[in-house]
């Protein structure tokens, strides 16, 4: 162990002439005069975005009225970014490969949308952003503006799948994008703050992802521009030595280009970019070619560079370039201060607009030159539009995995193996385009049988013992990895380009995706609006090893509050089913999987459970969302004394045991039935497209019935969802309610007041006529309660005939 | 780069003789044989746990009815977790230092409740769980089963502040724990499962947080026993050298102990062990002679052992040791199969329980030698049951960085600037035991002040630059790091272990930590029930940069639904504040501060805002938590037609702007106005201990008046509160409902509804008397918000008479 550190800051410097890894200046003066000038015109293009709203080729001096009222927009990260996208646009010539970029710290969107309009890609999909001084002005205005475009690779920036508004997954989405993408070259830039998330820090194992027969590559570009908003970056203040040992650990070949010297930086990154893609393409080739998948240590850039490159070094006597203030606007208060007018102005025409566009306010010709056309041009490469490229699934008829379950409530069957068996036929099937994802649970899931298909992802080493039952494989197509944000992400970039894929993950810790959840979510709402953007598959979310089955994990396992966070997004892209049995899952998995532009979220659990429907009331049930369960309820043709309804396995199982228990001890109660599958049906038409219209809320639910509502989740959300509805008044809601720990299934039911015994106990206490007559059955019930919880207690397992309950009419 | 693996699977084996960096066996044959004959006693003890509910010692032959009925735990980690307790254990008695212990594996908690009970610590707090047969059995009992114990290290362990439930945490717990304690060293064993996880990974950077003068140390174990539930873990197949260079690349200097044979694994293991203790001590040591603060390349450890260690290699011709089938119960179906039951007899006997217990049942005298006595058990230290240890900070008087406001409504103010004085002197009070924590946001959420007496800690390198700004000291309380699991991790390690602090942070991504917060919260709860575990401060999070000011940011920033889930866990450790103003804003923070136990969430923008209260009528307002503001109420005395009511900074402004216009408008209408500043109190009491009664809640919001609602988050959460009160069919609640883009503060506003105009109307729609004289006046409203649309549109910045806006009575 060494105490103390031996670098110097100097080792550290992202100032002064290139240092690299990999020698060689591979530019031509020409190359070089152009490469350079590509990128001025990029910086060029971020200030215009940042600040002008008028005169924005400079033709006249600049007054304040060409400044924008309010300046907003990050300027720290935008030289690095675009300096990344100009040599890879290099390179994607000189080698015609097929790439797109993802903008990790996306906040630098002018870095980003810059070389995009220099393309041509911005034009092309939005004409009046024209290459010329009035398209020029327009995308300079509605930049960070109302109205406008957002600071950040929002879904309106042609070529994005990364938006990068909260940090930590431009890696994951690369890896996704570059699955079954053989061709392509995914160019990520992570940012030094970004690389200080956990969700960024683990997914430099991609690297152990990524197939180099089957699959494109990543080539990460660290851009090391060391700081944050007002903190250095971790990783820019280790030393060279430790840093470089942290990416291999990782499983890279960290090759670096640091400095700031225009010139020798452009020589340093070129030869770099150069050495990256031989290197890829190499490591693809020999494995293609001898038909062997072995892990490549693949190549990685470390781009030191300075915060807000290129930006003048002081303003009002302080440190701004290569240092945390250059972070967002770099200069303030513009249209007020004469002396920050004239440095912008100076700033801008060092960079010689006038060598940049024609006198039109086009690109100069040399300049759109480095560029490569068509769809070679990353800004307008259709994987970023993964919708254009998608093909439907090939479905096999899901109806074949269905079980016979003779008449309803009486036999037990574990809901997700069934569905294991569907998602190994879809994988048969779509060996290109359809992958299972899961953090380390698939097999606990039951959902093993994909495995008989396609295995699991590896291509890490492999033990002899594998053999015996690891289920891995170099070509496997099921990911698994203890990391739900890498799945998540890896799942978002795959769909974004054009695939589909299930997801499958613990209900309790899927709360460690909510903000990922979030953000793609307002990702697919945004993207609704926009008509370029074409529909992708949908994100598939199994919920399983769910609240009501945490028999030993106890406590810290249960919360069902997922489903809480989903319904605060837009109703547009969100969708909840909670199918009560094997064949109601199947029915819904099918759905999902032929659905587009939607968060489908499915909860079922894993474990035995009584099954209620065959295929064909499973197909009827479903398609309505919501239903009366004719075979559960006794108020034939009439209108009942109360309603049962139910949302999930073990509070449908519980439900109808206590409405078992009320028509045994009060025959002329007539109850209705109402299980619901989809859950926003709940909510008015007017809020959610799945929503009931009131009148048909009324007509099953009643307009003055007392409804005893059993759920799987927090019993608020229920409310949340029906609280405008005529009958909210009678509705009842039980749920889970953090009551919980170690516990036997009806116990824990019973803690949280979603056993049969509460059930039919709050039944007495709300339908009128039991109220004075059922006093008898509540002590009854209430004894019973308290039987099965003192046997829990001295067997460890639930009383046998609670267990063993059958639907008995 | 290299392309193809040189690594054969022998290298990565965790099979054979002890394999170690440290060389040398230091252990005298006495002590290896007491040393393992504590692990012994281990791993019977695990076993025990997991199958025994009666016959502990064995002194009859094992028959199925001292089997238990259900077979539940985790036994693949147990042994690892106690291997590296022993080691600790002999460790704390040769260097006579204070240690606690954390099972990142949580799941293996067999494999630290056993070293705890072997050294009394159990028995010390459970007294029927004594060192005897009786108390021996009890013990194996309650594991697991319902009404006892969990199988994760929950609270009701002693020694434990980590429960392990979810991974990812360990290691900021250790740090927070290692703060401001220098004599304490934390083990923390780190999954290899768990080490994929994201929060974990970028965790590894408290190699960073540790200043060697002032704080203890952190010593991670890395228990690479190779696998998951179903799967491989990439740590354990990767090369040694990619293992050795991804810790180095860390800062840390890992030493290896690889291998399966006892005896030499317990002299490597104690070899590295004194190794570790002797260079933490040495670092402190020599930081604290010269005063010179340096960055340690501190050690850890990589335990490679494998999976399920020392159990039966094979079961049913099936590979268990070293593979995931030894994850859970390794040996089932126990109570049936006779086969499998002499199994598990031959193994339990095979660790010889008549040499590790005496006849009546007590841990052999050799045994308890081992481990240390009184507080330095690590079962017992108080670091772990820091309410023992917690001084009460010195709180300054909040009222002097309270703000004069003159008339209410009249002027603006930054609402976190004051309270950014206020922990500065708070900090400059308790230099030792509180800390500030923030994901790089402390200066852009304006509570810079903090750095006058205390900067952000620092102790990677430095730049000369850093004199000019960046508010770095290697003495620094100010915990910054773009990471909000690992701020909220080391948070709460820091408050477990008995001190305070203050955590801010962006709403938008609060919503990564919400699985944190959800198990931080489930710890609490169980605390409560636990009257050996005494109160800890609570955890105190800012929730700032909020949904209403995300002027550039746009609709990726915009979240306010971390509430959601708050509100889901138990109302006994939830609090949710939303102080309008800089003095309710200290009122709030002065009261979070001197609370227990609880999760306090106060959300308060950091952007100018109007102020209304001055500190008299704050104190009054925030003790009420609710309360009319007479002086925004044209209703004295008298019943009024409707209710304005709000909770949060720009809703409040949103909401009396609305007021302003319709008495304008309609001199005679009476409204009340209503601000909300403890979220809970909408709740019935019989919910929340702060929720109003009914009468007082009917006689602020009336029985039967309209009220509108202008609320910061989604508005549906405002029905899920309120949805029992008497008046809820007349609540209309306007709230955040995902409709943002690039927007000045007024037309978001607009677009989500909760805008002056927009409440004018709402009101003119609901109350009955200007249902039909209103039609003017929304016609006049509707246009006005047109209009401040536009100007938004053309000018980029709000109206300025709508800026300038003030209350006009």
């Amino acid at each position: 162990m060494t105490n103390t550190s031996t670098v110097t800051p100097q080792d550290l410097s992202a100032f002064g002439p290139a240092r690299a890894t990999v020698p060689g200046a591979p530019l031509s003066a020409d190359e070089l005069r152009q490469t350079h000038a590509f990128w001025r015109a990029c910086n060029y293009l971020a200030l215009g975005m940042i600040y002008l709203q008028d005169n924005p080729l400079l033709k006249e001096p600049l007054k304040p009225e060409h400044i924008k009222n309010r300046l907003l927009g990050h300027w720290g990260s935008s030289p690095g970014l675009s300096f990344a996208y100009t040599h890879m646009n290099r390179a994607i010539k000189k080698y015609d490969f097929e790439a797109i970029f993802m903008a990790g710290p996306g906040h630098g969107a002018p870095g980003v949308l810059a070389p995009v309009y220099l393309e041509g890609a911005y034009s092309d999909i939005y004409p009046d952003k024209s290459l010329d001084e009035e398209g020029l002005l327009r995308f300079f205005k509605q930049f960070s503006f109302p109205g406008g475009i957002g600071s950040h690779c929002t879904p309106e920036t042609p070529g994005s799948i990364h938006e990068g508004g909260e940090l930590g997954y431009v890696l994951s989405h690369a890896c996704g994008a570059a699955f079954d993408n053989p061709d392509l070259i995914v160019a990520a830039v992570v940012g030094d703050g970004e690389a200080e998330t956990g969700p960024l820090a683990t997914s430099w194992h991609i690297s152990k992802f990524l197939n180099p027969i089957r699959d494109g590559a990543v080539l990460p570009i660290l851009n090391l521009n060391g700081y944050k908003i007002n903190n250095p970056t971790l990783l820019a203040r280790i030393s060279h030595e430790e840093l470089e040992n942290l990416f291999k650990g990782y499983g890279w070949t960290p090759y670096f280009v640091e400095g700031s010297d225009p010139d020798s930086m452009h020589q340093a990154m070129a030869a770099t970019v150069d050495r990256c893609v031989e290197e890829i393409r190499a490591a693809q080739a020999e494995a293609r070619r001898s038909g062997v998948a072995q892990r490549p240590r693949w190549p990685m850039i470390v781009l030191r560079s300075p915060k807000g490159w290129t930006m003048p070094s002081e303003v009002d006597g302080k440190k701004m370039e290569g240092f945390w203030r250059a972070h967002q606007v770099p200069v303030a208060d513009v249209q007020k201060n004469p002396v920050h007018l004239k440095l912008l102005e100076d700033w801008l025409r060092s960079l010689k607009p006038e060598e940049l566009f024609d006198s039109e306010g086009a690109p100069a010709a040399e300049i759109r030159a480095l560029a490569p056309t068509g769809n070679r041009r990353m800004g307008a490469n259709p994987q970023a539009n993964g919708g254009v490229l998608k093909k439907a699934l090939r479905l096999p008829d899901f109806r074949d995995y269905g079980i016979a379950i003779g008449k309803p409530g009486q036999i037990e069957a574990e809901n997700t193996p069934p569905l294991g068996r569907f998602l190994r036929d879809i994988m048969r099937e779509n060996m290109t385009n359809f992958r299972v994802f899961g953090p380390d649970e698939n097999t606990s899931n039951k959902l093993g049988a994909v495995y008989e298909v396609s295995k699991k992802f590896w291509i890490a080493e492999y033990f002899p013992e594998d053999a015996g039952g690891t289920e891995l494989a170099v070509d496997g197509r099921v990911m698994e990895m203890l990391s739900e944000h890498t799945m998540e992400g890896m799942l978002e970039g795959y769909l974004l380009t054009g695939r589909h894929g299930f997801f499958s993950t613990y209900e309790a810790f899927v709360h460690v995706i909510d903000s990922m959840f979030n953000q793609h979510a307002k990702w697919l709402a945004i993207c609704n609006q926009l008509s370029w953007r074409k529909e992708i598959a949908s994100l598939n979310l199994l919920i399983t090893s769910t609240v009501w089955r945490q028999d030993h994990n106890g406590f810290t396992h249960q919360d069902p509050g997922f489903l809480d966070v989903v319904v605060n997004k837009s109703s547009a892209v969100t969708r909840i089913y909670l199918p009560p049995d094997v064949n109601s899952l199947l029915c819904v998995a099918d759905h999902c999987l032929k659905s587009e532009n939607y968060v489908n979220v499915i909860v079922s659990d894993k474990q035995q459970h009584l099954q209620y429907m065959d295929m064909d009331a499973a197909m009827a049930h479903c398609t309505k969302g919501v239903g009366i369960w004719e075979w559960a309820s006794n108020d034939q043709g009439r209108e009942p004394d109360m309603v049962m309804a139910s949302a999930g396995d073990i509070p449908t199982l519980e439900a109808l045991a206590a409405v078992a228990m009320l028509r045994d001890e009060f025959p002329d109660l007539k109850i209705r039935f109402v299980n619901v599958v989809d859950l926003f049906k709940l909510q008015p038409d007017s809020e959610h497209p799945h929503g009931l219209s009131e009148r048909d809320f009324n007509s099953l639910f009643t307009e003055d019935k007392p409804i005893i509502f059993n759920f799987h989740g927090y019993p608020w959300l229920i409310h949340r969802l029906a609280y405008r509805r005529k009958n909210h008044g009678n509705l009842h809601v039980r749920g889970y309610k953090e009551k919980g720990n170690i516990n036997t299934p009806l116990e824990l039911a019973i803690n949280n007041q979603i056993d049969r015994f509460s059930l039919a106990i709050d039944a007495i206490d709300r339908v009128p006529t039991l109220k004075t007559t059922g006093a008898h059955a509540k002590e009854k019930f209430r004894n019973q309660q308290i039987a099965c919880k003192r046997y829990a207690h001295e067997h460890g397992v639930d009383m046998p005939e609670m267990v063993a309950w059958r639907w008995p009419f």
